[in-house]
Protein backbone atom coordinates (compact mmCIF):
# COMPACT_ATOMS: atom_id res chain seq x y z
CA UNK A 1 0.00 0.00 0.00
CA UNK A 2 1.12 3.50 -0.92
CA UNK A 3 2.12 5.60 1.65
CA UNK A 4 -0.78 7.85 3.40
CA UNK A 5 0.86 9.76 5.92
CA UNK A 6 1.66 6.73 8.44
CA UNK A 7 4.44 5.81 10.48
CA UNK A 8 5.95 2.68 9.46
CA UNK A 9 8.12 0.06 11.48
CA UNK A 10 11.95 1.35 11.65
CA UNK A 11 10.74 4.68 10.47
CA UNK A 12 12.00 7.87 11.77
CA UNK A 13 10.53 11.13 11.99
CA UNK A 14 11.83 14.39 13.31
CA UNK A 15 10.65 17.71 14.83
CA UNK A 16 11.55 19.63 11.63
CA UNK A 17 12.51 23.71 11.82
CA UNK A 18 9.81 26.09 10.39
CA UNK A 19 9.38 25.81 6.94
CA UNK A 20 10.17 29.84 6.15
CA UNK A 21 13.15 30.38 4.89
CA UNK A 22 12.49 31.16 1.60
CA UNK A 23 8.70 31.35 0.35
CA UNK A 24 7.31 29.51 -3.06
CA UNK A 25 4.56 31.03 -5.51
CA UNK A 26 2.66 28.03 -7.34
CA UNK A 27 3.00 29.73 -10.99
CA UNK A 28 0.48 26.84 -12.44
CA UNK A 29 -1.39 23.49 -12.09
CA UNK A 30 -1.08 20.44 -13.17
CA UNK A 31 -3.46 18.17 -14.78
CA UNK A 32 -3.01 13.93 -15.00
CA UNK A 33 -5.58 11.12 -15.08
CA UNK A 34 -4.77 10.49 -11.52
CA UNK A 35 -6.75 11.40 -8.17
CA UNK A 36 -5.57 9.59 -5.57
CA UNK A 37 -2.03 8.51 -4.36
CA UNK A 38 -3.27 4.75 -4.54
CA UNK A 39 -2.82 5.19 -7.96
CA UNK A 40 -0.23 7.38 -9.21
CA UNK A 41 2.78 5.83 -11.00
CA UNK A 42 5.78 5.51 -8.72
CA UNK A 43 7.77 6.86 -11.79
CA UNK A 44 6.51 8.48 -15.22
CA UNK A 45 7.21 6.74 -18.36
CA UNK A 46 7.96 8.52 -21.72
CA UNK A 47 5.26 6.24 -23.37
CA UNK A 48 2.57 7.68 -20.31
CA UNK A 49 -0.84 9.44 -20.87
CA UNK A 50 -0.69 12.79 -21.90
CA UNK A 51 -0.86 15.59 -19.54
CA UNK A 52 -1.37 18.77 -19.89
CA UNK A 53 0.44 21.42 -17.50
CA UNK A 54 -1.34 24.60 -17.03
CA UNK A 55 0.77 28.00 -16.27
CA UNK A 56 -0.78 31.00 -14.81
CA UNK A 57 0.02 34.52 -15.30
CA UNK A 58 1.72 36.60 -15.31
CA UNK A 59 3.88 33.73 -16.60
CA UNK A 60 3.09 32.69 -19.29
CA UNK A 61 4.75 34.76 -21.71
CA UNK A 62 7.68 33.03 -20.08
CA UNK A 63 6.96 29.71 -22.31
CA UNK A 64 8.12 31.79 -25.48
CA UNK A 65 10.71 29.03 -26.72
CA UNK A 66 9.69 26.43 -24.76
CA UNK A 67 7.93 24.02 -27.34
CA UNK A 68 11.54 23.42 -28.84
CA UNK A 69 13.06 21.41 -26.64
CA UNK A 70 12.42 17.51 -26.97
CA UNK A 71 12.11 17.04 -23.20
CA UNK A 72 12.20 19.56 -20.42
CA UNK A 73 11.99 19.46 -16.82
CA UNK A 74 9.38 19.70 -14.59
CA UNK A 75 9.59 21.09 -10.61
CA UNK A 76 6.34 20.83 -8.95
CA UNK A 77 5.34 20.71 -4.95
CA UNK A 78 4.10 17.14 -3.61
CA UNK A 79 1.37 19.05 -1.57
CA UNK A 80 -0.03 16.42 0.65
CA UNK A 81 3.66 15.01 1.33
CA UNK A 82 4.28 14.90 5.23
CA UNK A 83 8.05 16.44 5.56
CA UNK A 84 9.17 15.29 8.56
CA UNK A 85 11.16 11.70 8.04
CA UNK A 86 14.63 11.07 8.16
CA UNK A 87 14.41 7.50 7.90
CA UNK A 88 11.77 5.55 5.28
CA UNK A 89 10.79 1.98 4.56
CA UNK A 90 9.90 2.16 0.91
CA UNK A 91 8.16 -1.32 0.95
CA UNK A 92 6.94 -1.07 4.71
CA UNK A 93 9.39 -4.22 5.61
CA UNK A 94 11.20 -2.70 8.54
CA UNK A 95 14.48 -2.09 5.68
CA UNK A 96 15.05 1.84 6.18
CA UNK A 97 17.00 4.11 3.97
CA UNK A 98 18.04 7.86 4.53
CA UNK A 99 15.38 10.36 2.66
CA UNK A 100 18.11 11.30 0.60
CA UNK A 101 19.17 8.16 -0.66
CA UNK A 102 15.16 7.72 -2.07
CA UNK A 103 13.28 9.25 -4.37
CA UNK A 104 10.34 9.38 -2.56
CA UNK A 105 7.89 12.11 -2.27
CA UNK A 106 8.45 12.41 1.45
CA UNK A 107 11.73 14.75 1.87
CA UNK A 108 11.95 18.33 4.33
CA UNK A 109 11.16 20.06 0.65
CA UNK A 110 8.41 17.99 -1.15
CA UNK A 111 9.50 19.28 -4.70
CA UNK A 112 9.55 16.76 -7.43
CA UNK A 113 11.48 16.86 -10.43
CA UNK A 114 10.89 15.34 -13.64
CA UNK A 115 12.09 15.38 -16.87
CA UNK A 116 8.72 15.00 -19.37
CA UNK A 117 8.72 14.57 -23.07
CA UNK A 118 6.99 17.34 -24.86
CA UNK A 119 3.96 17.51 -26.94
CA UNK A 120 3.20 20.93 -27.67
CA UNK A 121 2.69 24.10 -26.19
CA UNK A 122 -0.85 25.75 -27.29
CA UNK A 123 -1.37 29.24 -25.25
CA UNK A 124 -1.09 28.87 -21.57
CA UNK A 125 -1.02 24.80 -21.67
CA UNK A 126 2.22 22.50 -22.38
CA UNK A 127 1.01 19.27 -23.26
CA UNK A 128 3.50 16.41 -22.17
CA UNK A 129 4.10 12.83 -21.41
CA UNK A 130 6.09 11.15 -18.60
CA UNK A 131 4.85 12.74 -15.55
CA UNK A 132 3.68 10.55 -11.91
CA UNK A 133 1.57 12.90 -9.65
CA UNK A 134 -1.86 13.73 -8.98
CA UNK A 135 -4.14 15.42 -10.69
CA UNK A 136 -3.91 19.31 -9.20
CA UNK A 137 -0.33 18.99 -8.24
CA UNK A 138 0.84 23.24 -7.77
CA UNK A 139 3.57 23.77 -10.69
CA UNK A 140 6.74 24.94 -9.29
CA UNK A 141 9.16 25.54 -12.63
CA UNK A 142 9.81 24.64 -16.41
CA UNK A 143 13.34 24.52 -17.56
CA UNK A 144 14.78 22.69 -20.66
CA UNK A 145 16.36 19.35 -20.20
CA UNK A 146 19.99 19.78 -18.85
CA UNK A 147 21.48 17.24 -21.43
CA UNK A 148 19.38 19.59 -25.06
CA UNK A 149 20.44 23.15 -22.91
CA UNK A 150 23.96 25.28 -24.39
CA UNK A 151 24.05 28.21 -22.25
CA UNK A 152 23.86 31.55 -24.46
CA UNK A 153 25.22 33.84 -21.82
CA UNK A 154 28.91 34.28 -22.11
CA UNK A 155 31.72 32.22 -21.11
CA UNK A 156 32.54 32.64 -17.18
CA UNK A 157 36.09 32.05 -15.23
CA UNK A 158 34.50 29.24 -13.68
CA UNK A 159 33.87 27.19 -16.28
CA UNK A 160 36.97 25.96 -16.97
CA UNK A 161 37.88 24.92 -13.55
CA UNK A 162 38.72 21.44 -13.37
CA UNK A 163 40.05 19.54 -10.23
CA UNK B 1 28.73 40.40 -18.15
CA UNK B 2 26.84 38.34 -16.06
CA UNK B 3 23.70 39.67 -14.51
CA UNK B 4 23.72 41.65 -11.47
CA UNK B 5 19.88 42.54 -11.34
CA UNK B 6 19.76 44.51 -14.20
CA UNK B 7 17.47 45.05 -16.77
CA UNK B 8 18.32 44.75 -20.46
CA UNK B 9 17.23 45.43 -23.70
CA UNK B 10 14.03 43.63 -24.71
CA UNK B 11 13.44 42.18 -21.40
CA UNK B 12 10.19 42.17 -19.71
CA UNK B 13 9.93 42.10 -16.34
CA UNK B 14 6.27 41.13 -14.24
CA UNK B 15 4.74 42.65 -10.91
CA UNK B 16 4.90 39.09 -9.46
CA UNK B 17 2.50 37.62 -7.38
CA UNK B 18 3.68 37.23 -2.83
CA UNK B 19 5.61 34.13 -2.84
CA UNK B 20 3.78 32.87 0.17
CA UNK B 21 1.79 29.70 -1.40
CA UNK B 22 4.31 27.43 0.64
CA UNK B 23 7.61 27.31 2.36
CA UNK B 24 10.99 26.05 1.96
CA UNK B 25 13.68 25.02 5.20
CA UNK B 26 17.25 25.10 4.21
CA UNK B 27 18.84 21.72 4.92
CA UNK B 28 22.49 22.63 4.88
CA UNK B 29 24.81 25.02 3.21
CA UNK B 30 27.04 24.51 0.03
CA UNK B 31 30.91 25.20 -0.23
CA UNK B 32 32.26 25.93 -3.47
CA UNK B 33 35.42 27.86 -4.54
CA UNK B 34 33.18 30.95 -6.42
CA UNK B 35 32.63 33.67 -4.59
CA UNK B 36 31.53 36.15 -6.76
CA UNK B 37 28.41 35.83 -9.52
CA UNK B 38 31.04 36.90 -11.84
CA UNK B 39 32.96 33.74 -11.44
CA UNK B 40 30.70 30.61 -11.13
CA UNK B 41 30.81 28.26 -13.69
CA UNK B 42 27.12 28.55 -16.55
CA UNK B 43 27.11 24.90 -15.68
CA UNK B 44 29.29 22.23 -13.70
CA UNK B 45 30.84 19.84 -15.05
CA UNK B 46 31.51 16.21 -13.92
CA UNK B 47 35.59 17.37 -13.62
CA UNK B 48 35.42 20.75 -11.86
CA UNK B 49 36.72 21.22 -8.65
CA UNK B 50 35.20 19.01 -5.51
CA UNK B 51 32.74 21.01 -3.76
CA UNK B 52 30.99 20.49 0.01
CA UNK B 53 27.48 19.71 0.71
CA UNK B 54 26.93 20.57 4.05
CA UNK B 55 24.27 19.31 5.80
CA UNK B 56 22.23 20.64 8.74
CA UNK B 57 20.93 19.25 11.71
CA UNK B 58 18.25 17.19 12.21
CA UNK B 59 18.87 16.17 8.76
CA UNK B 60 22.30 13.99 8.80
CA UNK B 61 20.95 10.89 9.48
CA UNK B 62 18.79 11.02 6.01
CA UNK B 63 22.33 10.56 4.32
CA UNK B 64 22.38 6.69 4.89
CA UNK B 65 22.36 5.18 1.54
CA UNK B 66 23.41 7.99 -0.82
CA UNK B 67 26.88 7.31 -1.21
CA UNK B 68 26.07 3.93 -3.00
CA UNK B 69 25.06 6.51 -6.24
CA UNK B 70 27.61 7.29 -8.72
CA UNK B 71 25.16 10.71 -9.54
CA UNK B 72 23.44 12.78 -7.48
CA UNK B 73 20.52 15.42 -8.09
CA UNK B 74 20.76 18.84 -5.70
CA UNK B 75 18.46 21.26 -5.29
CA UNK B 76 19.49 24.44 -4.11
CA UNK B 77 17.94 27.97 -3.74
CA UNK B 78 19.77 30.68 -6.11
CA UNK B 79 19.14 33.29 -3.18
CA UNK B 80 20.20 36.28 -5.21
CA UNK B 81 18.39 36.07 -8.24
CA UNK B 82 15.71 38.08 -8.77
CA UNK B 83 12.66 36.44 -9.90
CA UNK B 84 10.15 38.59 -11.59
CA UNK B 85 11.44 38.52 -15.70
CA UNK B 86 9.32 36.65 -18.00
CA UNK B 87 11.75 37.45 -20.94
CA UNK B 88 15.70 37.42 -20.98
CA UNK B 89 18.73 38.15 -22.76
CA UNK B 90 21.37 36.07 -21.53
CA UNK B 91 23.45 37.71 -23.82
CA UNK B 92 22.42 41.21 -23.59
CA UNK B 93 22.01 41.66 -27.35
CA UNK B 94 18.43 42.41 -27.44
CA UNK B 95 17.65 38.77 -28.54
CA UNK B 96 15.03 37.48 -25.63
CA UNK B 97 13.54 34.55 -24.56
CA UNK B 98 10.62 33.13 -22.15
CA UNK B 99 11.96 32.04 -19.05
CA UNK B 100 10.77 28.66 -19.31
CA UNK B 101 13.00 28.20 -22.44
CA UNK B 102 16.26 29.09 -20.38
CA UNK B 103 18.06 27.62 -17.66
CA UNK B 104 18.98 31.32 -15.99
CA UNK B 105 19.38 31.44 -12.50
CA UNK B 106 16.23 33.98 -12.72
CA UNK B 107 12.78 32.69 -12.33
CA UNK B 108 9.69 33.02 -10.33
CA UNK B 109 11.15 30.23 -8.16
CA UNK B 110 14.67 30.19 -8.41
CA UNK B 111 15.28 26.85 -7.72
CA UNK B 112 18.12 24.76 -9.17
CA UNK B 113 18.94 21.10 -9.88
CA UNK B 114 22.21 19.72 -10.92
CA UNK B 115 23.59 16.22 -11.64
CA UNK B 116 26.51 15.71 -9.47
CA UNK B 117 29.26 13.17 -9.13
CA UNK B 118 30.05 11.48 -5.78
CA UNK B 119 33.29 11.51 -4.43
CA UNK B 120 32.34 10.44 -0.72
CA UNK B 121 30.10 10.88 2.16
CA UNK B 122 31.63 12.09 5.43
CA UNK B 123 29.30 12.68 8.55
CA UNK B 124 27.53 15.36 7.46
CA UNK B 125 29.44 16.32 4.29
CA UNK B 126 28.54 15.38 0.93
CA UNK B 127 31.68 15.45 -1.63
CA UNK B 128 30.69 16.03 -5.27
CA UNK B 129 31.86 17.14 -8.58
CA UNK B 130 29.56 19.10 -11.00
CA UNK B 131 28.44 21.87 -8.92
CA UNK B 132 27.90 25.50 -10.35
CA UNK B 133 26.62 27.76 -7.38
CA UNK B 134 27.96 31.00 -5.47
CA UNK B 135 30.03 29.64 -1.77
CA UNK B 136 27.51 29.85 0.93
CA UNK B 137 24.20 28.62 -1.14
CA UNK B 138 21.22 27.19 0.47
CA UNK B 139 20.69 23.26 0.24
CA UNK B 140 16.76 22.29 -0.46
CA UNK B 141 17.33 18.13 -1.15
CA UNK B 142 19.53 15.60 -2.52
CA UNK B 143 18.10 12.67 -4.37
CA UNK B 144 19.71 10.02 -6.18
CA UNK B 145 19.88 10.51 -9.79
CA UNK B 146 16.29 9.35 -11.70
CA UNK B 147 18.47 7.08 -14.26
CA UNK B 148 20.30 5.13 -11.46
CA UNK B 149 17.34 4.77 -9.09
CA UNK B 150 14.98 2.07 -9.45
CA UNK B 151 11.33 2.58 -7.12
CA UNK B 152 11.66 0.11 -4.14
CA UNK B 153 7.84 0.34 -3.05
CA UNK B 154 5.09 -1.77 -4.55
CA UNK B 155 3.59 -1.45 -7.60
CA UNK B 156 0.93 1.03 -8.81
CA UNK B 157 -1.78 1.00 -11.22
CA UNK B 158 -0.84 4.09 -12.57
CA UNK B 159 2.38 2.42 -13.71
CA UNK B 160 1.62 0.45 -16.10
CA UNK B 161 -0.65 3.34 -17.97
CA UNK B 162 0.20 4.37 -21.19
CA UNK B 163 -1.24 7.01 -23.33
Amino acid sequence: MVREDELRAGEVAVEPPAATDAGLVFIGTIHTPWTSRLETPRQGRADGPVCRIEVHEPWVAALDGLEQFETIEVLYWLHLSRRDLVRQSPRNDRDVRGTFALRSPVRPNPIATSVATMVRVDGPNVFVHGLDCLDGTPLLDLKPDRCLFTPLAPPQPGDSEVG
